[in-house]
């Protein structure tokens, strides 16, 4: 293997290689990227079992190969390298060694052959279709804050996208819950998508499929299968495992029937949470809100710091109420609040709370309450 | 206890407080800050026992008095307080509580009495000067990385402040070295610092002195005695006690006839070497230094991982050298020179190594080889 590749895209290749790895490996093939020259593209794929990804880029190929070397290390490397370098990658298919040189900079790297590498199999996926990056984005930002993190309930290790009825007809959804909250996203159902199983999508891809989605202009092709869900740029693949489990029924949660209302402005509020909860025990962090007409009073009470209290304008008509939450969870979904207004709907201190976005229904979150 | 005093003012002197409480206490009145108001002033005080600092600063005093407050809440509090809010601190004597309001955030915070609060006892010093805050900030700074983390050579733990003969003169001078590195940084001896007894100033004084140092203009009022060490802006006290220890003769460790003279591009050298070292193992991290005429070779061979090499344009004379050193101490020494020029004296691959920065003899490096 002989290429040349400028430093900034092998940066850009290696980075996203680098952190699929898992930093303590058992075994040595699995810290290795393994790179893949032919005609004009260099592939770069790193896995760690469960996940894969694989970014292509076209390079000057001098002379076709493969060969695995520590994705760290040649991160780093490249990395430190002066921008705009171009980076020579040589393997004689003799020596065990590869070697990266770069202006007057050399460096040979200990291999492991390429032989070795476990490449992810090919699935049969049963459906395919496109969503722009944006809306992909947004499924999963605004869910993945409620992935529980309890390794014992598994299938709640992840987000479940899946298709379900949303208010004006079918949508592509994602949720994520620990028990303690809950997020529902949708979006509008892509072409392609009808028959889409629904799948538990681990928190380490969620990671992962985030670095993709960051350009607002492209087009992420999507594939599901019962087993393996892969999303696509032109250059990037990432293929997943998919959580096997049942995630349960979310739909029983959701409280329809809440009517009592608050309006507040979310920016105002979270940072009203998170003044009083300073005072509160670490272990609890439990903050009450008291409303009355129009009016609502946070406050905290702990024994051995001491009490604050905030009063905040709002819009509320209903009668007095005093429920107390988490004021970690509060403070985390009201900052899923894209615009100015979070509308909480109440039923008693002792029933889960629903949270949208204004009169927004495509976005809905729900907090259990705690005694206070 | 009633004052009022503007968020930003207060947040100033809180920080300063609160970094020098230690974060695990078993006497609970060490994690508080005592406040006392009077007259026009009110000053904010905390200790950890070996370190005492005293900001001072203006406010509106309605009704004098102190009193003892958590200094991490009450950090938090004021932090998250609106820029430009006016803060009001009450206590009404009686009740054990301090209010802390704010537009419509109010705090009732837990309070220990004053009286328990460990004030420093005030000292007489031999000696008081003052200096540019430039002047201590490039003393210590440049000197503070080779401090000793081995608890065992206590003695080490911190940098030498004192009196000693330059070359043109006497000086202000700082070493600090942990065995493997030294550093001996000289300043212009201040008038009123000629009797100063030398002091070792601890690593955690360094850190804290640093936030006094960033204004270019101010000037330090520095009092020494054997015991304590004392810096002062019109603002702020910080009263240490120094190390009970005696420093060791380090003059006998800077090589004063090493003849062998390397020059290069500092930047460019630490670029080099920190490149290399990405292949180097974790625990010997060594780098080898090979000189020829005009031509230095900076290489590292790890037998898990690889080998490295690179070539820097270099002015140097004398006969072939080969010298192996840690990255780590070389990258830390580079880094300190603020010329464009390290100047390397070498003596044999054995020998320990002196580093200036260009001619400047006001600020020396040594640094032990090790064998690669």
């Amino acid at each position: 293997m002989k290429i040349s590749i400028e430093r900034g895209t092998l940066l850009k290749a290696v980075s996203q290689a680098q952190s699929v790895v898992e930093r303590r490996n058992t075994i040595p093939i699995l810290a290795n990227v393994l790179i893949e020259a032919e005609g004009e593209t260099v592939s770069f794929r790193a896995t760690d079992l469960d996940i894969e990804v694989v970014d292509k880029t076209l390079a000057q190929v001098e002379r076709a190969g493969a060969i695995t070397v520590s994705a760290v290390t040649l991160h780093e490397i490249v990395r430190k390298l002066p921008d705009g370098a171009l980076v020579r990658l040589t393997n004689d298919g003799v020596s065990d060694r590869l070697l990266v040189e770069a202006g007057r900079s050399s460096f040979s790297l200990t291999t492991l052959p390429r032989e070795d590498f476990p490449v992810m199999a090919t699935s049969e996926y049963a459906a395919n279709f496109v969503a722009p990056a944006k809306v992909l984005r947004r499924l999963f930002d605004k869910s993945k804050f409620a992935i529980s993190t309890e390794e014992t309930r598994y299938y709640l290790n992840g987000v479940y996208l899946h298709v379900s009825e949303g208010e004006d007809g079918r949508v592509l959804r994602c949720v994520a819950t620990d028990g303690h909250r809950l997020a529902r996203i949708d979006a509008p159902l892509p072409d392609g998508a009808e028959n889409m199983p629904g799948v538990i999508v681990p928190r380490k891809t969620v990671g992962e499929l985030r670095k993709l989605l960051d350009d607002d202009d492209i087009e992420i092709a999507v594939s599901v299968s019962d087993t393996k869900v892969r999303f696509a740029t032109p250059e990037i693949t990432l293929t997943s495992k998919v959580i096997d489990g049942t995630f349960p029924d979310y739909t029983r949660v959701i409280p329809m029937g809440n009517t009592r209302k608050l309006e507040v402005d979310a920016a105002e509020f979270a940072k009203a949470v998170d003044r009083v909860a300073t005072v509160s025990s670490e272990r609890s962090r439990a903050v009450k809100l008291s409303l009355d007409e129009d009016r609502l009073i946070l406050s905290v009470n702990a024994p051995d710091s001491g009490a604050a209290e905030e009063e905040l304008a709002v819009a509320y008509g209903d009668e007095k109420l005093e429920i107390g939450f988490n004021a970690k969870y509060l403070l985390e979904i009201a900052s899923q609040v894209d615009r100015e207004n979070a509308v909480f709907m109440f039923n008693s201190s002792g029933d889960p709370t629903l949270m949208r976005e204004g009169s927004d229904t495509s976005a809905v979150y729900v907090v259990m309450p705690m005694r206070v």
